[in-house]
């Protein structure tokens, strides 16, 4: 029987999200299950392969049409040996022997990498990178990651820390980081880090502001309300967002100079904010890039939204296809 | 007959540099000839077939044991069609078919790419790069240029502008680029770059330095003049250093954090400053690279000194091994 179905899962922290696709990337059953955490994440893969038998068993998918399966997780991925580590938000501390278990417990291919690594590929391959060879993609969370994909390949570097953007220094001297370094463009660009800077710019002003009033008032503010009350009108929310869009818009052309992708693309949940940030992005990138970039490069915004996960995971498992 | 040589031509503004190698990198054979700008480049191509035919014949090198010719030229290169165009220093104001009259005039498969890619490719197989598939090459010249080896692979991206290190911008509204923008890489760390920085430090500098003295007697300085009174302990002439490698620090470890190569070569004129160069940038990357980058990336050298053009050149003839 012609194989010809991929099976995708997005383990996150509290959710992990399954898709079974076809080899051609379309979608065609999803599902997701809570993450359990307790006992140490021990019960994580067990219940990945739980979740994967069951449904193959109650769709009677055949499992001699399968592929593979691709997995996004977090953490630090050894893709060599199958396992992860380091994975803070799944309660993982030591070494998971994640490929070994589920390979044998469903018998089907599995491999897996990073989920900033999957998103991009996800969006390389069905999203806005419209399966062009050369993409960037760069994620704005609670931190900021990403990806490349080079040469139709994804780039992992020596040490799996390619395509990380999150700790390029953008303002040096600046911002403390988690990784010990000052400036680091997470800091500014992520959904904590728009709020740090909207802290900082309410300290210094005085003028008439939604924003200054929230946080004097010590209401809870989240990047997306900067981002609303920007786009109605808040001047505070505006300086906010115009200094985040500068740095993003140096970063990424600082990373467009370097790789000239096809496509640079912007996802992740601060991502939403949409046009309004994507046009102030550009207007920053457009002073940075080099002009023979500027002309070949494009910065767009993430298509695949919450798919992108599962898509990009299981994009991974079609290096199981047979040539 | 087993095809075992390559031949590597390094297309320079003043020289042409031939070299026969072996398909293991190894250089048999070295020439050369002057580059003939006349009448719009047009003997250069010419030059190039007679030169290698002659050899070729001198040797007698049987045609059959050579499994291609690869070139490094300035100028941007259409790899597709084998073309150069915009080769100011070799008077190419017009698109060349470089390829199709080398290919036809001489019998044998022929490659090419820019000057900066080659020499890139040259020190990742041979010199300071090990043969590591990971490798990020940056030349300090009269400008600033580079290349990309991702996954063994030279990163062209989509318009062939990836590797444009000089173009990164390291001072936002710093000194004008010939690029049009300001404050990019090459203003800074190139020769010309070292030699701007000497100008405006002096003019702001009433101590002791001879540095200054030559300056504000109209003497001819070079970049080498100010490595050499930096070692010597000219205090003007360090801060000048230090400045410099302030910049390429920064600008290596965002390409490091960006790829996680195994290896960032530093290689061009302005590098034969060597160890004194290295140590003061190295401190600076280390303040700029992600933790994990900074344990697994390193910063050297190039090794290869003037070779690394032809033997780069050889080395894209590497694609015509039959697999």
């Amino acid at each position: 029987m012609a194989k010809d179905k991929l099976i995708g899962v997005d383990l996150g922290g509290t959710t992990i999200k399954f898709a079974i696709l076809t080899d051609t990337g379309e979608i065609q059953e999803k599902w997701s299950v809570p993450t359990n955490i307790l006992d140490n994440g021990s019960h994580i893969v067990p219940d990945i392969i739980d979740s994967i038998n069951a449904r193959l068993d109650l769709l009677k998918l055949d499992r001699d049409r399968i592929i593979g399966i691709g997995m996004g997780t977090p953490g630090t991925v050894n893709r060599e040996k199958g396992t992860v580590e380091a994975a803070y938000n799944l309660n993982w501390k030591n070494v998971q022997h994640v490929r070994d278990q589920i390979q044998k417990s469903t018998g089907l291919n599995f491999t897996m990498d990073n989920d900033a690594n999957s998103a991009a590929i996800g969006e390389q391959w069905k999203g806005a990178g419209e399966n062009n060879p050369n993409v960037s993609f760069i994620t704005l969370g609670t931190g900021v990651g990403g990806g490349i994909i080079a040469n139709g390949q994804m780039v992992r570097g020596v040490f799996g820390a390619g395509g990380e953007f999150g700790h390029m220094v953008v303002q040096p001297g600046g911002y403390l980081c988690t990784c010990g370094n000052h400036g680091c463009l997470e800091q500014y660009c992520s959904a904590t880090g728009v709020v740090h800077l909207a802290r900082d710019f309410a300290d210094e002003y005085e003028g008439d502001s939604k924003l200054k009033a929230m946080l004097d008032n010590g209401d809870e503010v989240t990047s997306k309300i900067v981002f609303d009350l920007a786009k109605g009108g808040d001047f505070l929310a505006n300086e906010v967002v115009n200094k985040m869009a500068y740095y993003l818009g140096y970063a990424t052309a600082a990373l467009s100079n370097i790789l000239n992708p096809a496509y640079v693309v912007i996802g992740g949940g601060v991502s939403a904010a949409g046009d309004f940030l994507l046009d102030k992005v550009k207007a920053n990138w457009t002073k940075y890039a080099f002009s023979s970039v500027r002309s070949s490069t494009k910065l767009r915004l993430a298509a695949l939204g919450n798919d992108a996960g599962v898509i990009g995971a299981a994009s991974l498992a079609r290096e199981f296809i047979e040539k």
